[in-house]
């Protein structure tokens, strides 16, 4: 069973945690949430969902886990501001690690610089910024690129997006 | 005097909008702020100003304005979503005419591609996402460039923003 662990912070995109969330743990698997501090709530743009941190950045080491998940929402734009949170995103990426994000969540594998040459998707707002960043974006519910990076837009993707990242992980 | 279009929405950085707004109105300038539909109240993500809409962006064309204006916030970013804030945004930069963004505003012009070869700033989450649409990021409190754009980075700006955004227009 894989130990996923989950970059986010508030505003995220409700439904974009809570339901891969839930799907990856009725198939076993751990989510650990990373931000800032463990102990802090953090809760979602819709007001939907509020989640305690597991453990603090400072703490978390990415060998430690074996796959990385980035909801969506504008909780990944805050995040990347702190290159702590970009370091971490870029060792998955480096290291070949499952990669799982969604809607906003490709932002930060931007800021780390790991799209270069890379198939995805994400949020229409953030097409432009994935295709600079030299990403080959596809307009699909899910795109899977070099069995490591999973990526879908919107929450109308969420079946789609869980159902590729079970089968990385 | 300048009329002064101002691309606007929800979640908008409240001082970033309230600050320029009232030192440009205070010079005798006209703020006309434009979203969807006229009439509509847009509220900062601090919750501090609320903002109701004077023009609908199906109205609103570029030649009837000296310039234009986009405060900061996660407010570019859902604006840049519907391709006709971003069209608007593209005429203003083609024409010469002076653009002044502060904060997350330069997304707006990124996916415009309006920013190849500017000398720009933005807020620090923005940075890469600006690099790798052709702009060299300055980490600087205000930057003008080719006497057009005015680009500043956070509301601790603001006096060096309104001061270089008052010279231009």
């Amino acid at each position: 069973m894989a130990k996923i662990a989950t970059l986010i912070t508030d505003q995220f995109e409700d439904v974009e945690y809570t339901d891969p969330a839930e799907a990856f743990k009725k198939e076993g698997h751990e989510v650990v949430t990373i931000e800032k501090e463990a102990g802090n709530s953090v809760t979602g743009k819709q007001g939907e969902a509020t989640v305690t941190i597991d453990q603090s950045i400072d703490n978390a080491n990415p060998s430690d886990f074996d796959a990385l998940f980035i909801p969506g929402g504008f909780s990944p734009d805050l995040l990347r501001g702190d290159e702590r949170f970009v370091k971490f995103a870029k060792a998955f990426m480096d290291d070949k690690k499952p990669v799982l994000t969604i809607c906003h969540g490709p932002q930060l594998l931007i800021t780390a610089k790991s799209l270069e040459g890379r198939k995805a998707t994400g949020f229409k707002s953030i097409k432009v910024d994935m295709e600079y960043a030299g990403a080959e974006y596809h307009d699909k519910e899910v795109v899977v690129c070099g069995n490591q990076l999973v990526t879908s837009r919107t929450p109308d993707d969420l079946p789609a997006f869980i159902r590729e990242s079970l089968k990385l992980i």
